[in-house]
């Protein structure tokens, strides 16, 4: 199986926050966020493996910054390492007012794992990543080194 | 007020289409589309001017190819050109199987003409489309043309 | 296959404009109107033809005025025109605030054509509109020369 | 308060059973009759009573036979009795399957009670229902007597 | 068949009201409560009898007090008897403002009737409702009392 | 402020999985088991603190088994540590085939952490966990062994 780009696994989603994603105080459910992660790496995973995929797993999150009712919320996914059958995505979320000349407000990144299953719902196995290009190979090491920076995060919490 | 870049309004939206937004058939239901249509037009619209916006019309829409159950639906928008208070968005949908190498399809592409609204609900000034890059001038006359030979085939159908 | 009589296909939906369905000005958002009239054109559709139905195309669309949470949307469809495999159907949404002595609104109105489709997914023959009543004569021609008076508005756009 | 005409409560909802108000079966859920035939309730009651109201309570209801996903469900409510504050509706729910021939189906049917409110919040008065013409004293009647028969039925249950 | 404990069947639902689900006024809309407490129900029935069951009837409802948006409801539901296809089920909603500390509110009752179905859709045999411990026979006597009392209430408006 | 028994948190919510919230091959989406996690977790918080959350972080999550459409997920949630501000949820996910005799399956658990609000948006203390009866004490010291041995799997893969 021929290695596949990094960029060929990139997606973006742009959602409007609307009521029935808020709570009281009018700010986003973090179900409704980790809900568009998911939906976002799992497109990310199926373009790069071409097929089906499955949530396995999904590493911590902090949910930085909230948003509000009306904010557009992008969330960007890409497939940043492989396994034999699974696939490593890096999801990050930024929230943004269109009626403001803010710039975007990081509100949360994670790490998911997918698997990817053939038609008939069995794991098969995944193409590695190729970086052709200088954006690609920043865009896996950044991944990396973030992975690895949060994973001692959680380790450092054991103390 | 100084022209906005035509990129700057730039939007793409991914979505998996699911269960509820299809047929008997497992086809995306027309509304479901057009509803996303409005969503990515929308957002376009505001980064551009913003400011909250308004739905003022929608030009003709062709339904080119049917879009299955579980493929993933991409959705582009950018303002291509401006009145005193109102904004031209050219909106694309096209179709991926991300279980497949075919190539993407073209599903549906139409205009949305959007009014901007200030915090009050009033309609309010918006900028004039810069078009800094030959990218930005090939949009925006890409935009203009195919524009007008949608409306030169409504104007066909006269006779 | 005998010509049906156009009330047939008359298709009357009622909804509540609910919070999802807003935006941040608590007004309906075009999509969600724009899914409501492509799913009454298809109830009319599909009751003319005695078959499913897709959307194939949709017609200028003007938003003549919002509606509001909470008011009361009435989306009116009917078939009056059809070709081989093919049904015109004219949708009319209204809107009512029901804690108020005013008249129904105008909101929008456009034309839809759907194609038939037999059980395999096929493209298929569609009778043709019977107008036994007078009231069915003046529902065909007030929709055959309102689109001739939108389509003329659309050519008019040209100059 | 001037008596109000039965029919100007007339409301009638047409649906599309979607896959998410299905079961296993492909059968519509229960549940989701039940809020179709509240909102259609709701609808005919704000009508009458040119008022918010809010549902008091909902009389026994038999769900005589099955929906299937893509069948078009119609709903139809009018009030035909008021008290003080409350209105007396009457909710009808027919299934049809619009690629056969076959008459409706009635699926269930049942009686709601609502109670007007104020802008405030606070109960309000209704008008008096009137049955100006013979049609509207059918309804109504044919309301009080199957009404009636239905609560005997309750109470043949008690022995 | 086996008797089945009735606690087998026991289930407990937990919801926040979102906006959704309210109405102007911003409290619970009726069939959003109908639809909770007929899924409540249906999975206590299908608990108990270890299949597929579908909605047959459900009996008088009062909405006794309303449900505020961001306010937590509690669905509980349990079988109480049996026929040879059918399960009756006791389903109660109470409310509670997690943000006081008020008591829980007691918003409404009522009583289901389920028909269990087997694999092919037909109406297949349940078990009878065994009560081991006086807990269970508590609850099945309240439930056979409590509808007896709502039977007679009924009745009582007959005359 | 007085410290608030564990069981006060406990929350349990139970949701049938419907076509919507599933993938191509009928199985939960990621995404909507971690909204109902979410929310579940929120209502533990709420219960607790007797205000207002927001969820702050949520740890790693291993997807263990798929959940089928029309099976039963049960979701169970409770308080187990608090920090000045902040509270610690345990959320488990359980699947079960309602049409089966076959015991439950887990299918994912998890740790969130919520920051506690005050009427105004601002974070506000929260009390101490108390742990008055044995089995209080299991679940608190359960939850706590667990999510240490959770953050040593994961500083594992540091290595």
């Amino acid at each position: 199986m021929d290695a596949v780009p990094l960029l060929d696994s990139y997606t973006e989603m742009t959602e409007i926050l609307l009521p029935n994603d808020t709570n009281n105080l009018g700010r986003a459910l973090g179900g409704a966020v980790l809900n568009w992660m998911d939906i976002c790496g799992a497109v990310a995973a199926m373009r790069f493996a071409s097929n089906q995929v499955v949530t396995a797993s999904m590493d911590h999150v902090d949910f930085i910054s909230p948003i509000e009712l009306g904010e557009v919320v992008v969330v960007e996914g890409y497939v940043f390492s492989t396994g034999r059958t699974s696939l490593d995505v890096k999801v990050d979320v930024h929230a943004e007012n269109p009626r403001s000349d803010q710039p975007d407000r990081e509100t949360t990144s994670s790490f998911f794992t997918f698997v990817a299953l053939d038609e008939d719902g069995n794991t098969t196995g995944v193409p590695e990543v190729a970086c052709p290009t200088d954006a690609e190979v920043d865009l896996r090491d950044g991944a990396l080194a973030e992975r690895r920076a949060q994973l001692e995060a959680v380790a450092d919490r054991l103390d």
